[in-house]
């Protein structure tokens, strides 16, 4: 235990000496790290996959799901994955050093404010090892450096990725810690990574709730996270009905196992007995369960009454709790009560409710006539995202690289004191 | 104990339930409620007075200093400064429901980010009692509830001003407990305050530095703060020595008590001969002693040799660090590693070092060729601030009406479905 924290104290310090020099390379040089780690990948296939291996043996051998092996495997689409994804984070603008508004004060000095990196990132998540790539780009792109904690049932795939990594950072005359794969499997390494104030800047937990809560509850740093997602979508009585069909079917169906897929579908009570029947024969070609309230399973004879506690949970399946609303106040108290800030989208054609749905809903990303699942960093048009955000603070919603980011202001004098 | 936990419990539930209340209202019922209880306060000196009166004697017979019992007086002033707060705050804009920007995606969606109350923020503070109104204005023009918790010798104080803005609000039909100030002096309070990440999203603390390690330490929830400012000029080999003379005085000796007051001097070895004499007048004159490396203490007779730990020490004080450098480097590695993250100005008048300066040194505030003392919301234009952050994460700098909210994203669609 001891040794953990001396191994973790000396990444962090060495981190944070590296992040001084990370914040101040020109965007060129970021580009060409990330550039040459593509290439290097490209170029490693054989040997990742046969470290890769090592893991998924060690796994088959634990007895671990098909679904977790599944997710640690870096079979080629996963390689070429992040191969896209490093070229892709190498297009997109560098966030540092931008002046994001300048003003001019009343004694002639000029004010603004100035994008910087934040400094050092801890990110900590579970089996995916191409997390290890695709989070160190968008930190180092945006001036960062990041001690990456995966896995331990993908430590031999993290540590050969971060080994290239390094060697496109040494091959740049980056300091190698700008990037570092926390090396043992140790389960207190994490928490001493969440002791580390004075050298890490923000912490990035990425996996199950088990693993967020225990991140919260236990890090003195700054953490930016999100647990669940309970989005839903509003029928309103005044909607297209084929349109609301067409975006609730998306919401739930199109992959029901990830944060932005609907889990709750609130019907007006004007429309249900057109919509739901149809709504309903869509859901069924499709293996969706419906569990309803009992207007709805008076509408839908194939639908299971819902218990209280499937309103507002998590199914991340072919499962949706379905409830028939009098009112937009009634759908929108209801979102209040079981949503979790997440995704929130209403159909209607109504202008007036509409306005209303997209003012007063309280979540990361409230829609209009448009599916849940465009809460996706890429989908917004981000570029690339490095998780969700459904805490308030600093982020809230898809955090991209300016996420990755703060300001300082800045001042141009030319000799103001005050008076 | 139990009794503390009670009060706060049902304060920060009542505190989330306004929250959501308090988000939707329009601009003019806040000014409104600002205005009033401008009115109000005006209307009510003398009761204010009395009640402050109480607070004064309990501190004197406690024996508190009396600088101390300065910051506690509701003199005619503190209230003329709290009133003209009121109607400064109500005049500025209402930040809450900004698009800050939009933009069209591939598919015809519009996407935009929508700037939202952060929702209920918690404020500790000391003895000051003005900023009771000071704070429960800006998070209410803001669109939060606010809980305020003050310094135990200011609670007669605090209540009053307390029930005097919570008329405003009745008077406007907002719930009351959109400011609510915790009616008991029990230590306890503060703890079961930072323990209810269920409903409050911010903590902001004011006070010393004691009382912000405290919160730090004990939180769940979210904290701005900032611990200290040792800020510095750096006067450079290629500066306006005049000019320099003017700003170094002023951030120095301007007002010596406060966080953005120059704590170190940094002067370039070429200018030093020439520069420090007529500075250390100028400071002589006004009382500064001077704490000096031992160039500086070799060209001014009256300073005294500087110890180890005068560096990076908050004075607060007519004191000053004087350290004389061969090189803006080296004033830079010594403002990394003495720095507070505050305040930094550089004083020159070469292009390059000014930029590269500007670009690198990491603070909230970095100024060319101006007084540190502008560090201060006002000051730089955001109007009114509520603290000064030091951390990076969310805000980093003045905390004006903006960081007082987040943005959530919207999106307006028709019809579109993810591929």
């Amino acid at each position: 235990m001891s040794d953990v924290k001396a191994v973790i104290g000396s990444m962090a310090r060495k981190a944070r000496q590296a992040a001084r020099k990370v914040a101040a390379l020109s965007t060129g040089v970021k580009n060409e790290v990330l550039l040459s780690t593509a290439r290097k990948l490209a170029a490693s296939r054989t040997g990742l996959q046969e470290e890769n291996r090592k893991d998924l043996e060690k796994g088959r051998a634990k007895g671990l799901s098909s679904a977790f092996l599944d997710r640690l495997e870096l079979s080629e689409k996963v390689i070429d994955s992040m191969i896209q994804g490093l070229n892709e984070v190498a297009a997109l603008p560098d966030p540092v050093g931008e002046v994001t508004k300048m003003w001019k004060r009343p004694n002639e000095m000029l004010v603004g404010r100035m994008r910087i990196p934040l400094g050092v990132i801890g990110m900590i998540y579970e089996s995916r090892p191409n997390v290890t790539i695709d989070a160190a780009a968008l930190c180092l792109k945006a001036g960062n450096a990041v001690i990456l904690k995966g896995g331990s049932d993908a430590i031999h795939s993290n540590l050969a990725l971060a080994d290239i990594l390094q060697q496109a950072l040494e091959e740049n005359q980056v300091p190698r810690e700008a990037v570092q794969v926390v090396p043992t499997t140790d389960r207190g390494a994490v928490t001493e990574l969440l002791a580390r104030q004075e050298e890490v800047d923000l912490i990035i937990p990425r996996g199950g709730e088990g693993l967020i809560r225990f991140v919260v509850e236990n890090s003195r740093i700054p953490v930016l996270k999100h647990y669940k997602g309970v989005c839903h979508c509003y029928v309103d009585r005044g909607c297209d009905e084929h349109m609301a069909i067409e975006i609730c079917f998306n919401s739930k169906v199109q992959r029901p196992g990830v944060c932005n897929a609907m889990e709750g579908m609130l019907v007006h009570e004007d429309v249900a007995s057109s919509f739901l029947p149809r709504m309903g024969e869509r859901f069924r070609e499709a293996g969706v369960e419906i569990r309803g309230c009992p207007l709805t399973c008076g509408l839908l004879p194939y639908a299971v009454p819902a218990s209280e506690e499937d309103w507002g949970t998590e199914f991340l399946d072919l499962v949706i709790a379905v409830k028939v609303v009098s009112s937009m106040d009634e759908a929108m108290d209801y979102i209040d009560r079981y949503g979790s800030n997440h995704t929130e989208a209403i159909i209607t054609m109504n202008y007036e409710r509409a306005r209303r749905f997209l003012n007063e809903v309280d979540a990361s990303l409230v829609l209009a006539n448009a599916s849940t699942r465009f809460n996706d960093g890429g989908q917004l048009g981000l570029g690339a995202e490095i998780g969700i955000s459904t805490s308030k603070l600093h982020a809230y919603g898809p955090m991209g690289l300016e996420e990755l980011t703060t300001t300082k202001f800045i001042a141009f004098g030319d000799g103001q004191v005050r008076k």
